[in-house]
């Protein structure tokens, strides 16, 4: 019995309402999702400098892998534009784009980035897609989309380029204009703007045809294939590769990949580790942002920890196969989704297509303009360019728009592995930032009410030789240093302070170095007469003081609330228990002193 | 009159109150510093692999300039260990020791953290001495400390080891200890034990002796003076050198510094410019908390930018005068805060007393033993390791005793540069770890009254239907999905719950990823019939939210207190405000619909 739940607890959860409803709306999106993949594979495989095989390998087993590991049921898994760009980037500088030795490094770089996500998963450390703020992401893939886009400018216009970052590429296209191959960019330029046009206009023009407008939102986007498949007819209708001299996609091995696993030697590994753990981290947030805004249109949920295992496993399984760094992608998962989707059985029948494309369609791509790859890709990633969330962030937190910029200029400027680096040091930047300039309020009594607000914000009472001071953030090192020089300033402001009231209710953590700044400034302010206390102790802030003599030091204990410190501290017929407080002359030793 | 007053500002504000009696203390606090100066000078030169001369050149004109732009009463400027240490660690695979090229590169490390110093001076950039925590700057010390104390093992006992971590040196220590000098041994290990004698007993010896408190505890600190006497008697009388082989300091050049800089050749500067940086801003913050300390226990204040300025021009004076790397020292500070310095002119009078040594009496210090150095360098360092700081830490806060023990660790097995930024990802990672699994508390109405508190700590009364959550830490992106998992989970154990009330009284900042997260989770809960509520908004997230669409979207406006949430949610009389809201089916678009 055990062991049945045991057994069945491995098994996808989906499964258990599995029926055949389902399975027919899974047979269809696979089918839909396959006629968007197969241009995908081979487009995604050209931007990472690979052979288009490479991307149709890449298209086959790691879909099936991931419908056994994975937690979504809408993740279309395989090559993504950002992921291909970032291989690109990596294997470059070791290998000449093409040669056998850059598809082996490609394939390196998903068995690493496979095994890192394995291992992450198994140890549950989903929280690492915490690490990045929106904002950040939303630059780097912008600042990534656009360097693919003027990337891809190159195969488009048949104008002979390079470069690593978005200006170099600019600089070169404009210097090499002269160049450029006319019959390519005609093609490549008709080619954008027919993908263009359906974009923009299809859907509308099909709803209007009285379509359901679920179709209608469909239809747009398998124009990939359409395109191609006019692009390969027009091709081979007048020998434009052979006559008019325009690139081609070339032989494609038909056939099944075969399963080989190579480990990488040590150099290998010291070259590759770094930027294959980039792109499997950047793919995984990406991924588990794209999974969870679909699971929550349909009230799923997404697990982290699954999907670094489905995505490490995919991963591997695309290494094991010859192919090369998957993800799941934005555009393809929003078709699958749309398409209907219901469980990664969708994913399961795009495969067996893929297979049945590789056994015996392959030799029909073979005559694909590069430029129509590249049209695709232009259009395609033209879609995930988001200045909606930096008008958004320019609006709402200056901050976050300034990690948006920078990343995104970062990526366009220092290239792609920079960029993130960028990033991730400006989302914990601007955090520290701002939690090391954290908001103090002096507050007052509302009215007789028991509730205490800042000064400046309502009319509040306040009492002659207290300071109610409020800070708005958990208490640490780099910030302790702001929150006592404030005090200071407060008491330096108000004059005759004989008590200084820390209202603690937005604390939920004081470290160490806060710890000891509070002791010394408790032992500063007593050797000028005036009393330190403490009100609104948030539970676990107090377990830890504790552990420290500042609660004994005090001459009260850390009150409940304000309401109570006003009581004793300034509460009428009490006298002021400054009183008791003997003159202290100097040394900050009074440890012997008795308390109050 | 204007003129006058910002002539006045630019002077040291110590001047105005300035008197004969503070000029008798400054003088012989001076004096009493030049005798702990001289033998301290020499030591840090021989552990930074400079020349004796170097290390006295640095203790010259540096404290001049800090004099005019410190902000310090007490602060003694000059070589200390730690910054001997990186500096040796940072030249030390550019040139060979004691060469002319070491010294130059040592004194370009001066130039360029000098710049730095200013730079971040003249911009009130203060505040970057708070990036560390007080956890990790003591693991820092106390790693560094034990580092060097392990490496002066070899001058002291006369073994012929290298390493650059601690673990090689005490195994070239090890391997190497049948080269081991007798005489070198003997007068290192007899020099160390009658430091650490002095150190131990003499204090409360002279106590009982019936000398003054204040005389009894600064008198040991000279110890080292009087052992470096002696051993230079004892070498002169018995030609310990010559004779019996033991190493000592040689020939130091008579006279003062030449003034000249020499500018840093690109490469050079390349190479120098992230341990100058290092070694400047590690300086700054040593020297900040030391003067920090000392200020505190006479009510006297520190300007963290002055501090910048101070420390910058010292170095530009160190390097001008052919010195290398200065800050304010930890023991030399206290010295000359016991001993009564009243100003920084107590430096002006030590430096004055140092050019006469180098004027005078320099043959005397060429005999000196380098194994006596060695034992004045241990005795120094085994002072700063501090296992309080660690022990305190593991009581009050396992995370901030990890991040003390990884950085100690980290600088004794990896070198003091990996230590540091070991340190700094500490500092960093530990307050984002915390703050990315905030605590929260289900909370409940403490009898009648207005207050409410953690259901788990406090009997408090709960209503129906409804769930009050209060969220202890800022929301960031990398704690908000957490957050948003917390609430499902407590919607789930509460089973009917038909009103969320945020608390967020908490919560001093919202960043835009957390902002998105909770408007999807209120239109996710909307769905499900349940609504959401804030409460007890902070004035300064208030000011931020009404840039968003989540105030709007909310069916009440933000309560000012969680008692006014229930009043309105769980009032007598009052119909659950849950009637008015239509049964909602899908999409999450429902802008248009009237709030309540």
């Amino acid at each position: 019995m055990k062991t049945l739940l045991s057994a069945r607890t491995w098994l996808p959860s989906w499964i258990a309402g599995y029926d055949r409803g389902k399975a027919a709306q899974d047979a269809v999106a696979g089918i839909v999702v396959t006629i968007l993949l197969v241009p995908q594979s081979l487009a995604y495989a050209m931007l990472a400098g690979l052979p288009a095989h490479v991307g149709m390998y890449a298209s086959l087993l790691p879909l099936l892998a991931y419908a056994v590991l994975g937690s979504s049921m809408t993740l279309s898994v395989g090559p993504v534009a950002v992921a291909s760009l970032m291989t690109a980037a990596a294997v470059t500088p070791l290998a000449v784009a093409g040669s056998a030795d850059y598809v082996l490094l490609s394939m390196l770089l998903a068995l690493i980035g496979g095994v890192v996500l394995l291992l992450l998963g198994v140890l549950r450390m989903g929280f690492v897609a915490n690490l990045l703020s929106h904002p950040v992401i939303s630059g780097f893939v912008t600042g990534s989309a656009v360097l693919i886009a003027i990337g891809q400018l190159k195969p488009l216009l048949g104008v002979p380029a390079k470069g690593d970052t978005a200006l170099e590429l600019l600089v070169s296209l404009v210097s090499h204009a002269g160049q450029l191959h006319l019959p390519t960019a005609i093609l490549g330029v008709s080619s954008a703007a027919a993908l263009w046009a359906s974009r923009r206009f299809l859907a509308q023009g099909l709803r209007s045809m009285g379509l359901g407008a679920k179709t209608a939102d469909i239809v747009p986007k398998l124009a990939p294939m359409v395109v191609v498949l006019v692009a390969i007819a027009a091709v081979a209708a007048f020998a434009l590769d052979t006559g008019a001299g325009i690139a081609v996609v070339g032989v494609i091995p038909a056939g099944l990949p075969r399963l080989a696993v190579t480990m990488p030697t040590m150099p290998q590994l010291q070259a590759l580790a770094v930027p294959a753990v980039m792109i499997a981290l950047i793919g995984f947030v990406e991924s588990v942002s794209v999974a969870q805004s679909l699971a929550i249109k349909r009230g799923e949920r997404i697990n982290p920890d699954a999907e670094l295992r489905g995505l490490g496993a995919a991963n591997l399984a695309s290494a094991l196969s010859g192919g090369f760094p998957v993800t799941g992608g934005f555009a393809r998962s929003g078709v699958n989704f749309a398409a209907g989707a219901r469980s990664p059985l969708a994913g399961v029948v795009a495969a067996a297509l893929m297979a049945l494309v590789l056994l015996g369609l392959t030799g029909l791509f073979e005559r694909l303009p590069l430029a129509v790859l590249a049209a695709t890709i232009i259009v395609a990633v033209v879609g995930l360019i988001d200045i909606a969330t930096l008008r958004h962030a320019w609006h709402y937190d200056r901050a976050d728009a300034v990690a948006w910029l920078v990343t995104a200029i970062g990526v366009l400027g220092l290239g792609v592995e920079a960029g993130v680096g960028l990033g991730v040091a400006m989302s914990i930047g601007t955090f520290l930032w701002r939690a090391s300039r954290p908001h103090m309020a002096v507050v007052g009594r509302v009215g007789e009410s028991e509730h205490f607000r800042n000064e400046r914000r309502f009319s509040v009472r306040t009492y002659p030789g207290l300071l109610l001071l409020r800070v708005d953030e958990s208490l640490f090192f780099a910030n302790i240093p702001a929150v006592v020089r404030r005090i200071e300033e407060e008491i330096a402001r108000l004059g005759d302070v004989r008590h200084l009231v820390l209202d603690l209710s937005s604390v939920g953590h004081i470290d160490l170095t806060a710890v000891e700044a509070l002791q010394r400034l408790h032992s500063d302010l007593r050797e000028r007469g005036i009393q330190m206390h403490l009100a609104e102790v948030r539970g676990p802030v107090m377990d830890r003081l504790k552990h420290t003599s500042l609660p004994g030091q005090l001459v009260n204990k850390p009150f409940l609330s304000l309401h109570e410190a006003i009581g004793l501290l300034a509460g009428e017929g009490s006298t002021p228990r400054l009183s008791v407080l003997p003159a202290v002359a100097d040394g900050p030793d009074h440890s012997n002193r008795p308390k109050a």
